[in-house]
C-alpha cells in the first residue's frame, strides 16, 4: 500500500491524495501512465519508461508536466518516502482540470500529474513464475491506438476480469484474423517446437512494452532465434512454451491457454531462463 | 460554472470537489456517465437518462450507487443549489476506489458517484442552431461497446478536437464500410431529397441517445417518413438536410460536411421544425 502519493507538486498522505472531479483523466480518460518496477529501491529501466511517456504525451499532444530530471527526483523521493525496496511506481499524467468539454482546454490549463509507489511481495511473484499462469483468449475490442499507453483501459479491465472469473491470470486479445495481439496488461510470446521465440511486432496492434524491449536486448546475443511476427492462437496451442512480459511481472511462463496445457503443462525452460536473465540484466546499478 | 458539486454523499464547493487518485474512473476509465438537460430548473427526460444509466451500469456490472428516488432528489437539489434555470446536470458513476489492479475490486468496494450542474447560455445555443454547424468526418476508431455510455472517451476527445481545428463543431465517425456511425457527442441524421429522415439504428455502432429517442416519439405521428438505417458519407453529401441531436444541444442543423455545403448550405426546415417540436415536447411539466 502506498503511504505517500505525489499529486501536482505535493507529497500527500495516500488517503488524502485526490484530484479534481473535472480532471480530464476522470471524465474523458484523457491521460497516459507508466508503471515502473522498483528493485533495491531503484527504478528499473526508468529511461525507457520516460521515453515511452514522452511518446504517449506527444501522441495526445499533452504537454510534459516536468523535466525528466525533476520527474526522476520525484519518483525516487516517492520510493524513499514509501520505503519501497521491491515494488513499483505508478505515474499518471492527464490533460489537466477544465470545465467539461470534449475538445482540448485552453493552453493555459496545466497537465496534472500523480504518482504512487508501493511494495510488492517478491516471493509471491517468484512463486507465480514457478507455477506458471493460465491465460484465456478474448476478442480484440480496443481502439487502434494501443501504442499510446492511455488510461482508456476499460476493455482491459473487462478482459482481465473475464480471465479471473475463468480461473486464469491474464487474457490475450485476439484480432479478427485470429492473431494474438497482446495481453490485457502484458506482451505475449511463444516458443515454437523448433525453439524459435516469437512475439508480435510493436508496429501494429500492441504497446511497445519496456520489458519486451529489454528482452530483445538479451536476445540480441543470438543464442535464441527470435522472430518478430504475429502468431495465431493455434500456434500458441501448438507451441512448446508460452510466456508474457510486463514491468510488474518480468517474465511469466504461461502453462495453460483456454484450459489446454501449453507444451507439457509446466513452465518452460526458455521462459524461466529468460526470466533469470531479465532479472540479472535489469538489476539497477 | 458549477458552484456546488455532489461527491459521494456530500455537497461540496466545486473548487474542492475531488476524488481519490485510485478511483477506478481516474486510472481505468472504469465508469459511466449521463448528461441531462435542465430547463426551467427541471430535469428533461430524467427517466430515460436513469434507464440508460442503469443499462450502462449493468453492462459493466457496476452496482447502482443509490435508488432512482434518491438520485432524483440529489440532482434536483444540485440544480437548486447551483441556481440553474437553463443548463445541464452531469452525473458520473465509477466502480469506486481500490488499490490499482485491472480486475474488479472486492464486492465491499462501493461505487463512487459525482454530479455537477451548470447553467448554459440559451441564447447562444439558439444562435448556434440558427447558423447551423459544420461537421468533419473521421475514421471510426472506438471500441465496439459504444452502446455503453462509458467515460473511456479519449477517441471522442481527439475527434472533437480535430473538428475544432478544422473550424467545425462536430466530428462524425465513419466505419470501414463508409457508413456514418455517430458524432463524437451527438447522434447523426440526414433528410433525403425525397424528405425521408434517416438515422442509424441504435442496435449497432452507436449510443442510444435520449434526445434521439425523444425525436422518435415526435416522428411517430407519421408526418415525416423515418428510416432507421445506416447512411454513407456520400448520402449525407447528397442529402437535402443533415442534423445532429444531443441532450445538451437538442437538434442542431448541419450546414457543411467536410467543407461541402449540405443542401443549400443553410439550416434546413425539417431540422428547425424538429428542433422546435423537440423543445416543446420535452418541456418539463
Amino acid at each position: 500500500m502506498s503511504r505517500i502519493a505525489y499529486v501536482n507538486g505535493r507529497y500527500v498522505p495516500h488517503r488524502e491524495a485526490g484530484v479534481h472531479v473535472e480532471d480530464r483523466g476522470y471524465q474523458f480518460s484523457d491521460g497516459v501512465y507508466e508503471v515502473c518496477e522498483v528493485r533495491a529501491s531503484r527504478l528499473v529501466d526508468a529511461g525507457r519508461h520516460f521515453d515511452r511517456l514522452d511518446r504517449s504525451l506527444a501522441a495526445l499532444r499533452i504537454r510534459s508536466p516536468m523535466s525528466r530530471a525533476a520527474l526522476t527526483l520525484v519518483l525516487n523521493e516517492l520510493v524513499r518516502r514509501n520505503r519501497v525496496v521491491d515494488g513499483l511506481v505508478y505515474l499518471q499524467v492527464t490533460r489537466g482540470v477544465a470545465p467539461r468539454d470534449h475538445g482540448f482546454p485552453p493552453a493555459r490549463v496545466c497537465p496534472a500529474i500523480v504518482a504512487t509507489a508501493r511494495s510488492v511481495d517478491r516471493a509471491q511473484r517468484a512463486a507465480r513464475a514457478q507455477h506458471g499462469i493460465s491465460v484465456i483468449t478474448v476478442a480484440e475490442n480496443r481502439w487502434p491506438r494501443v501504442d499510446i499507453k492511455s488510461i482508456a483501459l476499460l476493455p482491459n479491465v473487462l478482459a482481465k476480469q473475464a480471465a479471473r472469473e475463468a480461473g486464469a491470470y491474464e487474457a490475450w486479445f485476439v484480432d479478427t484474423a485470429g492473431f494474438v495481439t497482446e495481453g490485457s496488461s502484458t506482451n505475449a510470446w511463444i516458443v515454437t517446437n523448433e525453439g524459435t521465440i516469437i512475439t508480435r511486432s510493436a508496429n501494429e496492434g500492441i504497446l511497445r512494452g519496456v520489458t519486451r524491449t529489454a528482452l530483445f536486448d538479451i536476445l540480441a546475443d543470438g543464442r535464441w532465434a527470435l522472430e518478430e511476427r504475429p502468431f495465431r492462437v493455434e500456434d500458441a496451442h501448438a507451441a512448446r512454451e508460452a510466456f508474457v512480459t510486463s514491468a510488474t511481472q518480468a517474465v511469466l511462463p504461461v502453462v495453460r491457454i483456454d484450459g489446454r496445457p501449453v507444451g507439457n503443462g509446466a513452465p518452460g525452460p526458455v521462459a524461466m531462463r529468460l526470466r533469470g536473465r531479465y532479472i540479472e540484466h535489469s538489476e539497477p546499478t
